[in-house]
């Protein structure tokens, strides 16, 4: 990719980046796990890719903003329409778009492209391990949801078939199982060599937590009269 | 105690709360640490202790919205004032305020009575360990702080003598360092047991983090012409 390309993408880019779950460092992180994925893909096109990556995320502000907006369904349009007004080819401007709709999790509407699928996979990778833990519970700060639910008996909920929204639930519902589908192999095995220190980590908070409420309410009943 | 009494300042503290990282059940733990270290301490004054553990953050509010003020001076006046005016005796009401005075860490104003340490080293150990590290990402979301830093030649801060405010930052300068410090051996104990849990996180972390900007930041010069 052109170097000046680069940096009107970039630029673009961070004019568009809000919260800190999904602030531009993420973006970087993003780019750098697509090309180190990319590294052991054939024939993939750089050009697509580099900018995919730097724009798959410039539609969250508007979700954001109204959660009934889809930020890859958004960032898409902004993409495509960014890339036809600085003169870059339609063609080029349609395969972006078309990594960035699909980079989000979708039944009906999954990577088709060499390119989208190392962006989905990147992308996922950020939510894996060590860095998926830190991320969400960075935006269980910012949507001031609570770290879990407690039973009507006083116990900490471990999150499994918990509707509450809390950090314990959507670590069983989501970074739990998603070590599972990734779509390259690369990726796969990256996400594999940080599974284990997120399920340490949630190992341990739950220990934490469940341990002083099993005991400290029966030490309470002896103190209340 | 009373458990009418408990219901009041439990209630009054329920009315207080605000951001996740200091919600309601950071008070229960705190408290529930507190009866666990009060255990193994002789003549603990458990109306003193309760009061003090349920009411010691109801400050947080005022200096949230005022950071020049601190939380543990206004929550000792609030507590104060409040048990005054429930017809609790000036004694219990005054030591009660002593012990949420000093929870917070101060050299010039440090816990004097026992009931005041167990609330200190209570209060501390919901720092320590995987808690600590959840409580101050979810701060970290709240005021969208970020996770690290990064130098101008493009590699991932440790965090270590870094000015700039991130979790990398705050676990280097603060959760690192607070195992040693505490007044009771249950608490020095507990957080003893949480430590690794701390440890093993950040240096996960800090790996999935710094690996990708190292290699990725190569492959991209690469891609750039």
């Amino acid at each position: 990719m052109n170097r000046d390309n680069y940096r009107l993408m970039e630029d673009y880019m961070l004019s568009c980046m809000g919260d800190s779950a999904h602030d531009k460092e993420h973006i970087y992180r993003v780019l750098y796990n697509a090309l180190e994925i990319a590294k052991t893909e054939k024939s993939v096109d750089y050009d697509i890719l580099i900018a995919a990556c730097l724009l798959h995320d410039i539609g969250r502000k508007e979700q954001f903003e109204n959660p009934a907006l889809c930020h890859a369904r958004v960032g898409s349009e902004k993409a495509y329409h960014f890339l036809k007004d600085h003169g870059f080819a339609p063609g080029y401007a349609e395969q972006v778009k078309q990594c960035i709709r699909t980079h989000r999790y979708r039944r009906d509407d999954r990577p088709q492209s060499l390119e989208a699928r190392i962006l989905f996979d990147a992308d996922k990778l950020d939510v894996a391990g060590a860095i998926g833990i830190a991320r969400t519970l960075v935006y269980k700060g910012a949507v001031a949801e609570p770290l879990y639910s407690v039973s009507a008996e006083g116990e900490v909920l471990t999150g499994e078939s918990d509707t509450k929204p809390s950090f314990f639930q959507e670590y069983k519902y989501k970074l739990e199982k998603l070590y599972a589908g990734f779509y390259t192999e690369r990726a796969a095995e990256i996400a594999k060599e940080r599974q284990q220190s997120a399920v340490d980590y949630y190992n341990a908070l739950f220990r934490e937590v469940s341990l002083p409420y099993q005991n400290g309410r029966n030490e309470l009943e002896k103190r209340l009269q």
